[in-house]
């Protein structure tokens, strides 16, 4: 369903810019082959070299369940030489079960991303893209079939406009529009039906998160001052955690920053330990704003779900240094409040998005 | 059918012995998503790393119609570098088509190889082994359905063995004793129907090929004095060129070493193109002699047909070097002689070989 070729095009086009002699990495699962292929094609074509590294789904729990001391601890030399010799990186997400990790000890999970991360950061000095390849685990998270999963995918990633790359260039310019809008305001808030939040915001930097980055995007978002967040909050939309956990009906009550409250309908013991892994996850470090109409529900994929036109999200733990924030901790957890059946986020007292629609 | 997990172990065991901390590449077609999941299993099992290399199967069309002049006379650093980083290498083919290539011109085929020298150089510089994972590609050219298939290469791979290693080992151990015999040999002679061609071999070394570097393997070969071909031999079994033509029926007359008459049942015209390739190409670099009692019957694909016990094998062009061979060629064409249904292989008039089977 999905037209492979146009999807490739896109990615070059709006996410990698290739540009000649490139050396590119394209990481997925073998279910991704038919995507990989059009990268492939569309890469050789710009005069780059793309370096395919498809693996078999879920055999990172194989690694978890019989790596050593030493490779817990470690990685293979030539996955950092790679970090750093290439130009761009992109990361397709096609995973065959969601569940594969069901049962690690999340501890052998944290230390192996522990060592691994001069490659992570290797990684994010250079051009990158993750996105996304529909495959019956993701169709079965969301609730959807396959090809009902399908054409919303089609949607999100604005395949189904006649020109793709244009619709993310004008998406790209109405969020400009607001991120202007958002530079001007001190304060902000969040209401809705067990929510009242205010976060100041006033210094900070709001980035138009269009595409390039994740595909799809359609989100701007900042880092809230690490002291101010005051009130409670309802997250709506559950959230599915790595390993497997889903946590749903989220409350949080904050003050002078830090979360004093926290309740949840479902997973609300993985919410306590989320909030006791250091200092910094008990204080915000992301305010997001989604504003992708090609997604239109959620489907349990956070990639996804935060860009909801009509909602709002906030992360628990580190922040994006390019915000301006300074939140520290191992933990970025976005947790989704949908303000579509009724909800506003203000500005200053202005009214930014009432029900879900925009009034900029 | 296959247990992928036996031939994992298998490959470890037998062929790359990988050592703690060593970085194994692993290549192969999104095909073979079952063996290379068993092949991280198990080398992450021993401590080292595995770096798998799926691709989906057939881009490399894609390349050879695409490529600029750059590309085709170049290559991604990262791949000199990796093949110069990594402890060993295993190559699975599994295909997908075996004609994908048709119609692409040799030419270009030919540059990229010429290119890509370095890095295969130092691929070979260090343990390597090639093997294959069953596909319906391969099965049809087998002329067999798929389980069918499944089957035949669980037996020429000895997996069908309670100890495939050992098996390999005792295979190894008999191949020992004909080296044994075969170095002390001054001249051998093939007679067949259509076939009396005589080789001096006297001084050249005897390679074992015990399925360390081909899994399966199952023939000792050496490199006959460039001069000393003489006589006719016709080749009763068919050989698939790269590219998709069949050449059957081939029958070469050789005077002091060089083919001066060929032709061929089918694909003549392919075989006169080969041969003037260089100079080279006319005068032989392998004798080689097939042992595996798995491979009972001919399948289109040379890895496995050479190596059928009763058949022996002569490559035109280059030698390989160990043998003390030392004809030098862009070609190494092996063309393989049935002797199972009536034929003799004799080393200075004793017989190692009548009717396909071993005397010694």
């Amino acid at each position: 369903m999905i037209d492979a070729d146009v999807f490739a095009k896109l990615l070059c086009d709006w996410c990698l810019a290739p540009a000649e002699g490139d050396q590119i990495v394209v990481s997925t699962t073998t279910l991704a082959h038919e995507l990989a292929a059009a990268m492939h094609h569309e890469l050789v074509g710009r005069g780059a070299w793309p370096l395919l590294r498809l693996v078999p789904s879920g055999i990172e729990r194989d690694f978890y369940e019989l790596a050593s001391e030493a490779q817990l601890d470690g990685f293979a030399p030539l996955e950092l030489t790679e970090a750093q010799s290439i130009n761009a990186s992109l990361r397709i997400d096609a995973p065959a079960n969601l569940r594969q990790l069901a049962g690690i000890d999340p501890a052998r999970i944290a230390r192996t991303a522990r060592a691994r991360r001069p490659i992570q950061e290797a990684r994010l000095a250079r051009r990158w893209c993750i996105t996304l390849w529909p495959t019956s685990a993701l169709a079965q998270q969301a609730g959807m079939g396959d090809r009902e999963y399908e054409t919303f995918v089609t949607r999100a990633l604005f395949l189904d406009r006649p020109d793709p790359a244009a619709a993310w260039r004008e998406l790209s310019a109405e969020q400009a529009r607001l991120v202007e809008r958002l530079s001007m305001a001190r304060e902000m808030r969040i209401q809705g039906p067990g929510t009242d939040l205010r976060l100041r915001v006033e210094g900070r930097t709001w980035i138009n998160s269009d595409g390039r980055r994740n595909m799809p995007s359609g989100e701007v978002f900042t880092g809230p001052h690490e002291d101010s967040a005051e009130g409670t909050i309802r997250f709506t939309v559950p959230s599915n955690r790595a390993g497997g956990t889903e946590v749903a009906g989220v409350e949080l009550t904050f003050r002078a920053g830090e979360v004093v409250a926290a309740r949840a309908d479902r997973g609300e013991e993985f919410l306590r330990e989320a909030l006791a892994i250091d200092p910094g996850a008990r204080f915000l470090g992301e305010l997001g704003i989604g504003t992708n109409r090609g997604i239109d529900r959620a489907t349990g994929s956070t990639l996804l779900d935060e860009k909801i036109a009509g909602t709002v999200h906030l992360a628990l733990g580190r922040s994006y240094p390019e915000t301006g924030g300074v939140n520290d901790s191992a933990l970025h957890w976005d947790l989704i409040c949908d303000l579509r059946d009724g909800g506003e986020l203000t500005a200053d007292g202005e009214t930014i998005m009432r029900d879900g629609d925009f009034t900029t």
